[in-house]
């Protein structure tokens, strides 16, 4: 009997293989000791030094194998096991709770898990899945349990799990793991990241699979549909080939399009730039033909650390990325911390609702110093390359001009200081509170640029917090309400001479290209990997015909009028 | 040496008398018990025996000297004595915690305290005082202490005073009472609230009077621009008596605006409403002059009680109302519950950013039963009056559509009962929530009117907790983006000829009452007491003028160049 299971699409492609049920080994772990704190601290150590020795091993033949970039994962995982506050947790536990080393790292990992998981951030949820994934395998080494290895597959497979770690999607081997389903997991999860890195097709979210599949079923996972289809037949199969078959050279395709412009079919030019985090994202960002960065966020220098980065730390790490991107332009957006973001030595207010609290530039304004530090490294590290500072979570005008005072003041320091620095840096704000994109035509005689951020934007529009499952159906892309700000504050910049970019995760979506070229988005920022699929779409949209679509779109009354009437368009 | 310290003006006039420092006893109270349980708890009951029949000996001297109205608050405070929940709470602490009875009612105070204060509604926060109030008088009792009381003035006297609790005021006999001043307090806090209903003037949030301030100083009470005057020369005296004369002049004109129309200068008419939270504030709306209720609450009708309201106790709610404005309109607002507001016999999820979350039409559209019940008892009530339904944190038209469609069929079903109702009964929305107002346009088709709910609104569009105390100077009513909003309503009701009110506290202030007017505003509901001075205002204003304000106003930058234009303009 054929069945058809429908998930999350993860990573784009067919694969059509039998599956592979990997199952989690469940670790019984003693709470108390009986051996000592002094034996528990040995074995921890002990423990700890065989997983860096794995880990040192998985990093190098991962980046033998499928390059550097997907060797970073266990770095980052030798860096968790490194970390002094961990660690130092770890021995609290054991000597004051007369804990198993085993006990104690699993309490320290929960504790650690929970605060990141809690995170409003995408980046903050992957650290979560990292101490999850290192913990497990230091918790093995200290219980002596051997871990099935996805290394051992030796046919084409599917894999199929719960959810796959950064440890298990570093082990599949493209010649043998063709494709994965999981039970949990969403678009931007560890493992859909990590399945699109690899190219792999993957659907996530399907809740029931580990238990629906079973070994060595037939199985078709069609990554573009997000479906899973068991024990189908030859028919079946024969479809899915050619669906194959024509995806794998549209994809052929596609890597043609790296360097060349971001233009619609009627000539219409705008500009494809990508999201990042740190300097080590940016090959990725010129690996993927991105023309520059639309938002790099900060908030990574100041976390995983104990005090405030210095601005020759913050100098640096700006600098580096500016000079990699050589010319093309970086949007950086200055620290976007406090509500649900915290830094353990800023001492933040708890708040009833964090979102609607003190954070990023209303927490920057009063704390002058931090501000003026970051800057300073700003307007330093404009010297070298086309460097735009941008303020986040502005509301009134009153803020862009206290916080832009403070740049026009570093940079007459630095004058007087003879340091150069970029004179004509632009100065610009996110918009994603509703007051600032409802007047945007007071903010663009002002600001240099707007950058839309839609993730706070839509939940601040529609008063529903996108973290809250029993509201996220509120979170609404697509409201018109929506769409009619984001034309209002193109509009407004556009009268003024100025441009608009958009770095929220909408940007990249096959649904809103046709929208938010039609309503003349001059820049969208997204995922590296998602920037040469919206090149091809957009190469294949006629600007105009946009337009007609996104006058229409603003007249719908719901999301879902606005949903169809673009999937019809673009079917 | 004369002084002038400033404070929120809390009840309009002038009073100069010299000064009475009224202290707050202070209370020492024992933890543990030396007496068992048993004693404790007969101490309690005997305590809370006294405090009643102090309660009611007030309650009847309150009834002739100031009106059944005025009394209304120890009806309330003996309901807390009487609320089994409290008297639980106690008993069960002394069995528990082997705590005397003074500890025992002060810890389940201070709990019932926070909770309530914390809540986002004036109402709740009186509750809070109230228990405050009435669990001290009951400590009083406990512990033996006489407290000094404002009953025994014998001359004319300012008191000063930390806070006044609903028993200080209510004793406050107006013939020596003439004014006072608080160190806490705002213009919503209960003591503000008498003050205007007894029409002494006040100034609260003075900070340190009790301090600055000693017995027998002379004292002018300017309750009209919040300033407390300390021994003045004869020359401020005599030039406050002068603007006594006329504060008094003028109030006694407006009194006889009561059965006036609300109309400007140049015959421009609206509905000038007021906010009520159950049938006992209706005296006040009529006495006051009000043409209707722009917003009834029903909130309260779910709380204090441990199970849902019937549909009969509903209909008697409601009908009650709108017999008493004996075909006025009554706008009643379905229950808002949710997000910080809670409700015991109602299990909803704890939520990170309650203000974003759960509530309102989004809990009511699940909790299908429960909103059939309201809506099926708002249908028969409107049978009696002229009831006009409406909507809380609606962010779609989805939600419109189903909570129109059910009531659509509860009609249906009364109809084929043959029970009658109000064939053409409004059903309008509160526009609170961004995305509403962005596409009013959309909803104005579908709706009989928009009610702007500015306290809510002004929250989401400036993504800023009114409630907390880092970002509670971005909640800005003046904030040309709210305007903007407020003008993008008026405008899509008039083009679909439906009317647009707003409930939200920003209805009844002078600053607004120009740019509402010149914005064209239908209705503006506010706390009946505000309405005689709105009334009076509008008389002067000349809409054409208000029109070409509210125009200039939207071309402002920040709210502080709103304000400065408007007070320039009424000066």
């Amino acid at each position: 009997m054929s069945s058809v299971i429908t998930g999350i699409a993860a990573s784009n492609g067919i694969a059509i293989a039998k599956a592979f049920v990997y199952e989690e080994v469940s670790l019984e772990i003693t709470e108390n000791s009986t051996e000592g704190a002094e034996v528990e601290k040995a074995n921890f150590e002990r423990a700890t030094k065989t997983s860096k020795q794995e880990l040192e091993a998985l990093k190098t033949k991962t980046e033998e194998q499928q390059g550097k970039e997907n060797a970073e994962i266990f770095a980052a995982h030798l860096l968790v096991l490194e970390d002094p506050e961990l660690v130092g947790a770890v021995h609290t536990k054991i000597d004051a709770d007369n804990a198993t080393a085993a006990h104690a790292l699993n309490e320290t990992a929960a504790m650690f898990i929970s605060m990141f998981e809690s995170m409003d951030n995408d980046y903050m949820r992957e650290r979560a899945a990292d101490i999850k994934d290192v913990s497990q395998r230091v918790l093995r080494h200290l219980l002596g349990v051997k871990s099935a290895s996805l290394a051992d597959l030796y046919q084409e497979t599917i894999v199929i799990a719960k959810d796959l770690t950064p440890s298990d999607t570093a082990q599949l081997n493209k010649e043998f793991a063709l494709g994965f389903a999981t039970d949990i997991g969403g678009r931007t999860s560890h493992s859909a990241i990590m399945a699109r890195s690899l190219e792999i097709p993957a659907v996530v979210g399907l809740t029931n699979v580990t238990t629906d599949v079973h070994d060595g079923d037939v199985l078709i996972v069609d990554g573009i549909n997000g479906e899973v289809i068991v024990n189908p037949d030859e028919a079946t199969v024969e479809q899915y080939k050619e669906k194959r078959a024509v995806f794998l050279d549209e994809q052929e395709k596609r890597k043609r399009l790296i360097n060349e412009p971001s233009v619609s079919k009627d000539g219409k030019s705008v500009e494809l730039a990508a999201n990042i985090g740190s300097v080590k994202d940016v090959d990725g960002v010129l690996n993927n033909g991105a023309e520059g960065v639309g938002l790099y966020r900060t908030e990574f220098l100041y976390m995983e650390r104990d005090q405030l980065p210095t601005e020759e730390e913050q100098f640096d790490a700006y600098k580096a990325v500016v000079e990699k991107l050589d010319g093309k332009p970086v949007v950086i957006r200055t620290l976007d911390i406090g509500g649900d973001k915290e830094l353990p030595y800023l001492d933040l207010p708890s708040e009833l609702n964090p979102f609607l609290g003190f954070r990023a530039i209303r927490l920057c304004l009063e704390n002058e110093a931090l501000f003026r530090t970051q800057l300073r490294a700003l307007v330093r590290a404009s010297a070298y390359g086309n460097l735009k500072v941008m303020f986040p979570m502005v509301a009134t005008l009153e803020e862009f001009r206290a916080a832009k005072a403070l740049i026009v003041e570093e940079q007459e320091k630095l004058r007087a200081e003879g340091i150069s620095f970029d004179e004509s840096m632009e100065v610009g704000i996110m918009v994603e509170i509703p007051s600032t994109a409802v007047i945007a035509k007071q903010f663009a005689k002002e600001v240099d640029f707007f950058s839309i951020g839609t993730n706070d934007l839509i939940q601040y529009t529609l008063a529903a917090d996108r973290m809250s499952e029993k509201v996220s159906y509120l979170y609404q892309p697509y409201h018109p309400a929506i769409l009619q700000l984001v034309k209002n504050v193109i509009n407004a910049s556009h009268a003024e001479g100025k441009w608009t970019g958009m770095c929220g995760e909408m940007a990249g979506e096959k649904t809103a290209i046709p929208l938010l070229l039609g309503l003349g988005l001059d820049e969208f920022s997204m995922s590296a990997s998602s920037v040469l699929q919206a090149r091809e779409q957009l190469l294949g949209l006629d600007s105009k015909k946009c337009e007609a679509l996104a006058t229409q779109a603003l007249t719908c009354t719901t999301q879902e009028e606005v949903e169809a009437l673009v999937n019809e368009a673009i079917r």
